[in-house]
């Protein structure tokens, strides 16, 4: 059974985390068993300003949907996409599926939509960043991953944990995701330059900036 | 049959354009009989500066269709939903949809994405508004024609059809949208004061509004 054999893999998956990262302001745990992104989290020796979850369906089984909630509670971000958001708080609308998920633990709330974009939610406040309109999507895979390590990595180079470079963040992750589904597994990702992450962070600009006024 | 009766109906429906309204700098097409929106267009006696076209799938089956591209060919806009923009150009993408839309007519294609916003394409640009997201959509009813009113009254008011000013108006438009859909029928819309739309404006720009720059 391959689930099965996945399964004992990722059980018994203990990574260690080197001597010198255990004092890093910011942590990301990948989408892994609960108990494996719990396990990261208590090796640190000076608890992170900031630490991310990223997660999915497969963990809010009955099986695993108490680890989940344990490791939930410990963290300041989780990322997760809009069904799973609905599963796992039991609401609807996303403003209401965050809001319960909010109470769970984590201050932020990062749902991911897809070709939808990503909605960001803390507090009463709410920050939108659309997916690039692109002509193909050659293929999704790696894309949420993409995304956390684009905002991940984006919070940490800032050194900014502000809500309003939050907004940033998802920006730079939806912009580096917006790469990662034109080609397949990390091709696009390996030769990207920096140039053209600002190229197209000003088509992102220019798809989401207005200025209206109203009298 | 309900179907027949309504069809009678529109066919024989011939809307008469007042006198003071023939000279309009601007004029929206609602979603009717393409043969009638035509006719609307025809009773003009100085060509609009912009003519906006609201449609939908039900004039896309065989017995409308010759009609409906024939009236595409007659206007700037067209505002037409996913789903729609993808059957009637056989794209899935909407960046190649909205591409052979245009290339039928209208110069600029807004796509319609229900809870997901809007999208607004020109040439090789492109803008999106997110819907707000919203605790509870009561009643969808209306929204996409609220949106539409949204639009071309703004773009009227402000007198700019300049595609900077269009990005203001899909804003205008998701924002009435938003009111829209918070109770039955026109309800909500009835009682809407300026301070209302003003307020949720800047929750809009909350929402889309973000400062980055990448090094």
């Amino acid at each position: 059974d391959t689930l099965e054999t996945q399964l004992n893999v990722l059980e018994n998956f203990n990574p260690v985390v080197p001597e010198a990262y255990k004092e890093a302001d910011i942590v990301m745990l990948g989408n892994l068993h609960p108990m494996v992104q719990l396990g990261v989290l208590e090796q640190m020796t000076v608890k992170p300003k900031l630490a991310v979850l990223d997660t999915m369906n497969f963990w809010m089984e009955d099986a695993f949907i108490e680890d989940l909630k344990k490791v939930i509670t410990k963290v300041d971000v989780i990322t997760i996409n809009d069904e799973e958001a609905r599963q796992l708080s039991g609401e609807y609308s996303l403003v209401r599926a965050a809001r319960v998920i909010s109470e769970m633990g984590p201050e932020y709330v990062v749902i991911k939509k897809g070709e939808h974009g990503a909605l960001l939610f803390h507090e009463n406040n709410a920050f939108f960043a659309p997916a690039l309109p692109l002509e193909e999507v050659f293929d999704p895979t790696g894309a949420g991953d993409t995304f956390a390590g684009g905002f991940t990595g984006y919070l940490t180079k800032t050194g900014d944990i502000s809500f309003e470079n939050m907004k940033n963040a998802i920006v730079h992750g939806s912009n580096l995701a917006s790469f990662c589904v034109e080609k397949f597994g990390t091709e696009r990702m390996e030769g990207l330059s920096n140039g053209e992450v600002t190229e197209r962070l000003m088509e992102f600009k220019q798809l989401t900036q207005f200025d209206i006024t109203l009298e």
